[in-house]
């Protein structure tokens, strides 16, 4: 009789970090709804407010959730459990794991971006250090798109329907009652939701008409050039801007007005309108434009209650389960999930196991075939990608506009 | 036998003005298609940018669009014709008649706020005035909800419905990473549209904890003071303030920050973070709290594509083949259209004619019985009034936190 595999019994631990999305309790509950199904699981915790609930010892009982909570709350944006955005030293390792053991945690599942698979890494090798046998999986989530091994990531999509959604009213709201019109879209490094504006185009003359990704250096000049060029022939702008656009030297932006930084050393962005008013004002006096009105589309991108992307949900929930099976399945100590995506027209995703290490602390970029040479739009290649990740989006009417001869 | 009524044989000409909407293009096409039922109706003819196409003389042939089109246009939000905030001169009115006569338009039908009915008042009052037989019609339109005689206007319940989608979000956003978050509001003097906030809240605890209408005094001091008061009790704060917040003298917090005025005299509120800002870095400075973020939400609230109230979109559609019953009727040969509602707790509406001096210039605002006595909130009767006109919202779901005894 052949030796059948030890199974890893304990308790499991799940936490969310970083930044909200519409889907991340998808995949918060397509962990827990998956590890019920895993009698080597006994207790499923929830952590509040990511590895700090750890800290603190704050934890809940996920166990106890009905299934029927369990699919509203799955259909609810925002961290269910709370979020942090706080990167744990070496010293709350020492401590996370502390209550690890006492807890008798086995399994440790991290919803987040690149900074929270740093976090699951760094606790997978005190872990290893410490001798104590646990599985430490990343589940992957961030609007940004930015994961390294991932085609796209869980709450990009919902985030990107948000952006298309936006920029269809807006060019409209601009047709109605010209002028130029920037909106500063979310997106520190990576351009992927910036460029969704690009969905919006049903017309040819359809805005966003320029679109500045963080990808390309960013300069005053040729931005009062471009908005310059694109009025004078169409009577108005829409503008699609980055929060994250940089000169040449690679100094953001928007750095030299907001001053607040986060513990990752990250300049606070969002949740501020001083970079749109700051390029609105360029346009006004440079390219003497006198109707030009900024917004910032803000942490409404990531959390609007009401509009997800199907498949973004689906996805996302998919990610969740995928990550318990591959820490139950015993041929992995850690890892990540990452969404790979059949090449050709036709769209079909599935979630691979990667190494901790290829999606934490580096991030990806838009790639050079889904920029416009001109550096201010995205390719037809571009759209090719996003779209089936966005799903079907309003279609927009036009009067066909008889026009009457003048008497 | 009796007397057969004169009809008034002649064109139709319609134009929208002012700021968009989600539903103004189903006035249009309410208006279109029922204007095609009456057959002393000639041309119907769609004025490019309000009266601007009419002293232009650029105009389109809507009766010569599809239904089938016309249906998709009355899905699509922003004025379909083209929009214009200019407020016509005695000159203008003269030039306009001379095109009016020109063309035989024997119908006018102006779609907007209470500027346009006064625009549409000006108008009535030149071709009496010159002995030209027409029929002015104003058809009711503000996401604002201000005018008189109304119980609400179309464009109201879609923009109210994105308000509370975006703070069911929102509030679960600053839930999940507890802070200080301030969104500013359309309104300029009225607060309905902020108020609507309100109907974010599903639990006890959810935000917005506090709302500012245009309707109270707006105090730095007491603001500052509430803030701290929810921060100390919950941990955050979410509140809704409107961009039309002034102090006890009646200035207008925003418009010590920004210069730009229309041709209305109105100071240019959105389309700029300042406000918002300037509020965020007084409670940061003030109440000395760290995480404090401010978004505008501006042009999004008015234009968003894929979120209206299915309510409004039936009602604006109402409006505008009413004024054109109204106009046909031979009973009156001016006017304006009123939402009027039913009492009680059943939601009945219906449309009815009343003079164009009863909605042209005074707006009205939200009355006391609708605000808390605090000033900083609204009360039951509020939510029981907006509720219906906005229609379902996203069901939120939260985890019921089986709280784990520590170890």
């Amino acid at each position: 009789m052949a030796a059948k595999k030890q199974k890893l019994n304990g308790n499991m631990i799940i936490a969310q970090s970083g930044g909200p999305t519409v889907v991340i309790n998808q995949s918060l509950v397509g962990a827990v709804l998956e590890a019920k199904k895993h009698k080597e699981i006994k207790k499923i915790y929830g952590s509040l407010h990511g590895l700090k609930g750890i800290l603190e010892e704050n934890l809940c009982d996920l166990g106890k959730e009905s299934k029927a909570n369990l699919e509203l709350v799955a259909q609810t944006p925002s961290s269910a459990l709370g979020s942090v955005r706080k990167k744990p030293t070496p010293e709350d390792c020492q401590k996370v794991f502390e209550v690890l053991r006492k807890y008798d945690i086995r399994y440790f599942f991290y919803i987040g971006g690149n900074d929270s698979a740093e976090t699951t890494h760094i606790i997978n090798e005190a872990a290893i250090a410490a001798g104590y046998e646990m599985k430490c999986f990343h589940i992957c989530k961030t609007i940004d798109n930015d994961l390294r091994e991932n085609d796209h990531t869980p709450g990009f999509g919902s985030a990107a329907k948000f952006v298309a959604q936006a920029f269809m009213g807006d060019n409209l709201d601009n047709r109605a009652l010209p002028g130029v019109k920037i909106n500063v879209i979310m997106g520190r490094h990576a351009g992927f939701l910036t460029a969704a504006s690009a969905l919006a185009r049903q017309y040819p003359d359809d805005g966003p008409h320029l679109i500045y990704l963080p990808e390309r250096p960013f300069s005053m000049e040729k931005f009062v050039a471009d908005v310059q060029g694109v009025y004078q022939k169409l009577g108005r702008c829409v503008v699609a801007v980055s929060e994250g656009i940089a000169d040449e030297n690679g100094e953001a932006i928007a750095s030299k007005f907001i001053k607040e930084v986060d513990s990752h050393g990250n300049v606070q962005l969002s949740g501020s309108g001083a970079l749109g008013d700051l390029l609105a004002k360029e346009i006004k006096e440079k390219a003497q434009i006198s109707r030009v009105r900024a917004d910032t589309f803000g942490y409404l991108q990531r959390s609007f209650a009401g509009v997800a992307s199907a498949v973004d949900q689906k996805e996302a929930r998919a990610a969740g389960a995928a990550a318990v099976k591959f820490a139950c399945g015993g041929e992995y100590a850690n890892g990540s999930t990452a969404i790979k995506r059949a090449p050709g027209k036709k769209y079909m995703t599935w979630i691979e196991r990667t190494e901790l290490k290829n999606v934490a602390k580096e991030t990806r970029h838009m790639p050079d075939e889904w920029i416009a040479p001109s550096g201010n739009d995205v390719t037809k290649a571009f759209i090719a990608y996003v779209a089936p990740i966005v799903g079907p989006l309003p279609k927009i009417g036009r009067l066909k506009v008889y026009k009457v001869a003048k008497k």
